[in-house]
């Protein structure tokens, strides 16, 4: 039986490691039959911070679209990248646009890490993962984080000898989730 | 088919409030048709956290009888009261004694916090969550934080009027984690 | 000798309580001769998370005003109300495009929590020290959560009985911190 | 003037390398004048946990001591390694048998983290800056964090070419906190 599983890439940065790490779980995803929807920030409308939330929120067409794709999943894996020690706000932003308070409620979600610095953003997946804790999404415990990143992926293949199995490992248990 | 959950008491405060609401929970439990084992901290030997830990890990055969009762449960029920803004340093230690590093993983776990603060131990569940994220436990989003307990609590009955609600769902939702 | 402090409010949602609670601070704070500089995230550009941040880092006049405001100050208090467990996306946005490394470098801060729920957003609260504390700024240890906010505040007077001793306590204690 | 600062070693393991990086850490304090008072976790009644909390509070002569040293210091210094993704166990229970609520009122204090994998034990700085903050510390933000210790560090020197500046920096800052 197909599952269908949403791919967050967790910053609007054009040209993101995040997407294209994405990218490289999408290859091993659909190799076990899975299918992908992506849900890439980048895309958002520019000012959505402003015009899709508060007053507006459920209003803005384009923002609605990514809303659809977030309610046609009950599997999302989240690519955050680490900005100034977390996550990026950009992705928190989007987060406070959805529709409240069903929006993540029972989903099931796996977290992955990415940073140039040795870390691999773990203080970062614990705040993610209080506020999906918190919108009553079950987060796997297994986290990717997967730190000197820029050193051991070039956008296809990654170099570090742990990383892939660490990501096969995550994977196979997410899939059985 | 019958479960069998763990409740794991944590803290080794006699006749701990939390003590009384794992009976609250195991008396829910008990009708839903599940086994019930209590791991109780106060009950550990009074000086494990010398003579359990580090070189003498495996070696406390009264210590070894927690980590097999541990070890018999693919699920649990962890109650933590709140101390100092976070969970109870004695359970944390209890963690630090047991084999590692397998004790938890792929185990099902279920918090519930409990304060006479506002709170509910939000910030001590949110502790608890990333050590057992680490060691590889699923912890179910939904966290039950009971604040101002002794107000709403004898030991025997609840008398706030959502603390009994939100008990259920989360053991209805528990019991198909 | 004056101080000059920065009162930041962590929110772009229009008429925000965290900007009349700015206000409510300001006054006690001019009775004892600080200087105020607000900022206000309501007065972004709607599309700074795209406009001024990445390769547009520090391109945007406007939001270059904020990057001066804030270089401006020694020390900040931060008013922070709960969005989805945690503090607005917006917030930690705005903190993504400002000048990196330095930006928050050495500054003191002071973190005030709002929420309609019972706990103040102690989660946010929590996740924005990790934050200033990983950009190198000191954050005061005592921090202010005004929990069931819309029913103690009416924008102008606290009838809480406790808020205002707590706000007070804190204003002192930031004053010679 | 001389400052006296407390080095508290957060764990109870024999030959910590915490205790020996608390030497480390001595040697450069005594160098700018400071009086040192170590607080050494491994020398705690073994039965502390039991023995010195809840309605045994503030009654065990020796516990005691441990309460005067830490009366006795206005800053201290945390030596904090990971265990299980966090503080130690019993560095949380020793606060949990301390005199509440003030123990910890206004003091300053600097965190060291130490770990054998590469994270420096980060989230454990996080989680008892919590914990500090809490009880009206206040934590300086930058913390050092010493990623693969082991391989790094022999007990007498640091091999790690930027650890050494780290430790000097944090050191100065501290001492004008």
């Amino acid at each position: 039986m197909s599952q269908k599983i949403g791919l967050l890439i967790g910053t609007n940065r054009p040209e993101a490691m995040s997407l294209e790490m994405a990218g490289y779980y999408e290859n091993k995803l659909i190799s076990s039959g899975a299918e992908i929807i992506k849900i890439d920030l980048s895309k958002l409308p520019p000012d959505f911070a402003f015009s899709a939330l508060y007053h507006n929120k459920g209003k803005h067409e384009d923002f609605n679209l990514f809303q659809e794709s977030l309610d046609s999943v009950d599997k999302l894996i989240f690519f955050v990248p680490e900005y100034n020690g977390s996550f990026p706000g950009v992705l928190k932003t989007f987060i406070d646009g959805l529709r409240f308070p069903d929006s993540f409620r029972d989903k099931k979600i796996a977290l992955v890490g990415l940073a140039n610095g040795v870390q691999g953003n773990a203080i970062g997946l614990s705040h993610i993962g209080d506020i999906l804790s918190y919108m009553g999404a079950n987060v796997m415990g297994l986290r990717v984080k997967l730190g000197e990143i820029s050193k051991h992926f070039d956008g296809k293949e990654l170099s570090h000898p742990m990383y892939d199995q660490f990501i096969n490992t995550q994977i196979e248990k997410f899939l059985n989730f």
